[in-house]
């Protein structure tokens, strides 16, 4: 059988594939997602089940003059291999290679660069703002999962969006997650019904045709009112209802004939059209569809069996979190964790069964989390919000607010902190630092090894203002030396080693680094202390006045960026109080990080031992 | 006649207060209210609206055992004259007196600090899971205006708190702002129906009934599929529908025995109630009742007319933005402006009357407005953010992710940067600095007059970049000398004196001050030079470095905290390049600023000329 797929080289291509081929076409699709997420690692499940949708889109709109929008992003892999970007799929999340998420220099067909949940919405009610300003007439069509629709973002951009007549399609990509059966059938028996542009006339049209007479008018008032009676009767709150946005469906997102009816009825309202279309995730691939949750991101595996392959999973900190929450669970009956739809992929999977009563799952809402933690401090529990770093920018109003301005003794477990690889721009966590320690009464920690995270974490749960606990992806330093890890003291670093001339301050998961420049100085004949930082906020300046009595240089290492950052507050410090030693800063760039392995970004950005030792020599040479 | 509001000294007193002297307690605390906000200036309308809520809730609830939030908190001025704070009340926001917002120093019943909107569902709900966890049985109810409820936090609470079946009040404060009459008619209708109890024990018990027979049981199916099939067809998209929160109402919220007979009804509820309570902004002052926004947040006025009292208003950094914006909009057919729920606070009423179309108010949503923002700039237009550097706050991700990440040109006009005065805390703007500078891409700018202002509004638009302009409240350095402005330049200083020895380095409107400390300086024999930073992201380097060839000292100045500000980018800079001069911080320390005059709070923080002056001396000395 030769390949459909073969024929598709630009965008658009999909709209010369006879109707009886397009089975095959999405079977090629899936084919050729399976194989490489299958080598290369990356969402399946949702992937699986956007085929069909995908080319339904795609046959209905004119790309890249019509703007399709993404939600999150990870789902768009079908729309990538559509446009251009089959044959270089294979590459997909290696460095230089094609992103997991839309990319606007991959494609024009890839309007905005994303990763964070819930915002398509909000730039697609923009492009249509500005295309009507402009008098143009492309077509506009957001792509949004039930999950992220849980976010209040969406619910903003919804807000707004109805209230102005712009025309726009919202795609309602319903999981069949959050949907029951029985909800399910009876919108089956609806659908015919909803779906006729007859009905959609009606409706648009009802009110002003029956105002035309005495009783028409009549009658339009009583409907109004039985309307309203009828929101009031079985609605939480009217204010929903006002909302203005049409809505159509639910349409099978499988079966594409379907779908590119539904874009052609929506296409013909003026203002915005919601479409709930329902999918299922994993589709076409029986362990993904068994169990969407393990392959929603997932490493490499052998698609015989959905078991991964390669070199075997090793113990994370995501697992010593997991194992040590449940611990801390049981001693301390006013410990509560809070998830927001991370559950699995933060660890907390774990407390959840342990403990049902105090453990919280709030959606994709990092904002809500903060304030409800808050709320739960407030009532004499100690909430530790588990979360990944990058999302937790989600929260910094509430954090600070709700959180900090109030003083609540908050834990913030920040996993995927520092590099995270290959989910690229939107999912490295180098901002934390930045962001939290600037926020009055914040005590932020890390940890140098698996032990450390332990013993942070318990000593954090104590501790009685906010505080946050940053880790990283992965094993990094897992098990670094020395494992025994001396107690935690308040704002105190640890001397690892005591040297002389030049000092080693690393904060986290750097101890290995650090050792590595000092084993590299002392070839050069420098004697170099170690000393791990623990706090980023407050800094152990007691450490640093003793220091500058015996070295002449202090390098620090953090893997965040460096504006805002530990070491720019450091050298601040030691410049303000004139302390007898140079400060040298290695940090992460002010930039976004792209795809690429935690060690290639590593190196790229000279994070490496042989490169701080590098930039250490050529520094003490130029004294 | 003798004084009701004289028998109330501690909480819970009002329940002593017989009924029919109620309408006197109502007024006297409207007297009291007025009296001290129309001398010491505050929140009128809301809070003249939420009399008779206030002394319902007060009558219902048991406090401090039960809990009571206030969203945003603005409008709990008579829940603190009836909670022991009536013969303070007169010190209303001045420095160490009432807070205009709640404070959980000042009182037991005040439960949590805010300031910030959309929050009081989440507080809420984390206190009532706490509550149950501990088995304890108060009750808790969380008051919220609608304007807030368009805020999407409020959304991801409602979405949580449905689903627990946990005992919670939520009042839903309508200011008649955005209900319709026609549904305000319709509402009332309904009212009788859904308030009694009996409804509500209908509605709750009705499937568990019908299912003890089979009959019943088809009955109930039928009704579940009938509900189900009108939620289809007249709601927006069945996942609001699955909030799951009870709905009262509407009520009227100055009738305090029908909100108390609703607030008997709703406690018998298991889950989350919403009653719905409609009340009249500025109630029983004609002026307020006439104009409610010009009496939201008002200076000191004549009770007897409503005219501003007191020095004549100045000309604003609000009004030169108000004015430059719809300049700027005329030649600049590109330029969009968007506010959330802020157009006359921040001057975009202009701009809204002449470009109505190019005007956007997205209501109380900042994280909407910036990824609408993104959206708009994809599809060619320039937009101007006008928002009050704390509400930014929300939108810190959205920057980072939509605007920064996608290096999309939209300007942040960051109206009350800095330090903002009387409404203490969660007002000041101190943290855009430090939370804009680490952003890639983010240029960070500030004016020091208001003619620089103009000159960086119209040199913003041009940017290619995101980017941001922020300038304080009021009308301080406005005509700072010298006026005329030099033109900008990306990313350099401006100097304005050329000295020796020590530079003084200031960002924004703290040009006065600088010279003042030349002044001081000058009569201990230091000629300085003063520099104009302009840029805080990026800032000039190329200037720091010249300047480091002819001084000895650099001290900087900026009104925002000190870590990850201005100054320690500055400190570390130097540090790191080894140029042969020290850095003196002049910062706002790292903490919440609580009310007080501008002045007051300069002076406390030592952001004076002399005060500068002197800390730089005593630096000097100590070489």
């Amino acid at each position: 059988m030769s390949s459909i797929l073969d024929t598709i080289e630009r965008p658009n291509d999909v709209k010369n594939v006879p109707e009886d081929k397009l089975p095959q076409l999405c079977k090629e699709i899936r084919r050729r997602i399976l194989d490489t997420v299958s080598k290369n690692g990356g969402h399946l499940a949702s992937n699986l089940g956007t085929v069909e949708l995908t080319v339904a889109l795609h046959r209905f709109l004119d790309l890249p003059k019509d703007q399709l929008i993404w939600d999150v992003g990870h789902q768009a892999y079908t729309h990538k291999i559509l446009t251009g970007r089959k044959d270089s799929f294979y590459t997909l999340r290696r460095r230089g290679g094609i992103s997991g998420f839309p990319k606007r220099k991959e494609s024009p067909c890839d309007v905005i660069d994303t990763g964070h949940s819930s915002t398509s919405v909000s730039v697609a009610a923009g492009l249509a703002k500005a295309r009507d300003l402009k008098g143009e007439n492309n077509r506009i069509v957001a792509v949004i999962g039930d999950g992220s629709l849980s976010g209040g973002p969406a619910y903003e951009a919804l807000n707004h969006a109805g209230r102005f007549k712009t025309n726009l399609i919202i795609i309602l990509n319903d999981n069949e997650m959050s949907i029951s059966k029985n909800v399910g059938a009876m919108a089956n028996y609806l659908r015919k019904a909803r779906m006729s542009v007859n009905y959609i006339d009606l409706k648009s049209n009802v009110e002003q045709k029956l105002n035309k007479t005495s009783l028409g008018a009549r009658i339009a008032n009583r409907i109004k009112k039985m309307k309203a009676a009828i929101r009031f009767m079985f609605v939480p709150g009217e204010f929903f209802t006002e909302m203005g946005i049409a809505y159509y469906g639910p349409v099978d997102g499988h079966n594409i004939a379907e779908m590119e009816k539904a874009l052609k009825a929506a296409s013909r309202i003026r203002g915005a059209v919601l479409i709930h279309c329902v999918t299922k995730k994993g589709k076409g691939y029986q362990f993904a569809e068994a169990d969407p949750s393990k392959f929603h991101g997932t490493p490499p595996f052998d698609p015989k069996n959905g078991d991964p392959v390669g070199l075997p999973i090793k113990e994370t900190y995501t697992d010593v979190f997991r194992d040590e929450i449940v611990r801390i669970g049981k001693e301390h009956p006013e410990v509560a964790a809070i998830t927001a739809a991370m559950s699995d992929g933060t660890g907390l999977d774990s407390f959840r069964k342990q403990f049902p009563s105090r453990f919280f799952d709030v959606g994709i809402a990092e904002g809500h989390a903060a304030s409800f933690a808050a709320g739960l401090s407030i009532n004499g529990m100690h909430p530790v919000i588990a979360v990944y770093s990058t999302f937790l920018q989600r929260a910094y109003d509430e954090i600070m607010e709700e959180i900090c301005l109030n003083d609540r003794p908050v834990t913030l477990a920040i996993d995927r902190s520092g590099i995270v690889g290959s989910d690229g721009e939107t999912h490295q966590g180098l901002f934390d630092i930045a962001f939290l320690s600037h926020m009055p009464g914040m005590t932020v920690m890390a940890p140098r090894n698996g032990e450390e995270l332990r013993t942070m974490l318990r000593y954090a749960v104590t501790l009685e203002g906010p505080n946050a606990v940053r880790y990283p992806k992965g094993s990094k330093d897992l098990k670094a030396l020395p494992v025994e890890v001396s107690p935690i003291r308040y704002g105190k670093a640890e001397v690892l080693r005591k040297g002389s001339e030049t000092a080693i301050l690393f904060l986290g998961t750097l101890g290995e680094e650090a050792m590595g420049v000092r084993n590299i100085l002392k070839e050069h004949g420098t004697d170099a202390s170690v000393v791990n930082a623990r706090f980023a906020a407050p800094f152990d300046k007691e450490m640093i006045r003793e220091l500058s009595k015996t070295h002449n240089l202090l390098v620090t290492i953090e893997e965040g960026v460096r504006t805002g950052g530990f070491g720019e507050r450091v050298a601040a410090f030691v410049m303000e109080e004139r302390l007898p030693m140079k400060v040298l800063i290695c940090a992460m760039p002010d930039a976004f990080q792209a795809q690429a392995s935690q060690q290639e970004i590593r190196e790229a950005c000279g994070l490496t031992a042989s490169a701080i030792a590098d930039k250490v020599l050529r520094y003490g040479t130029n004294v």
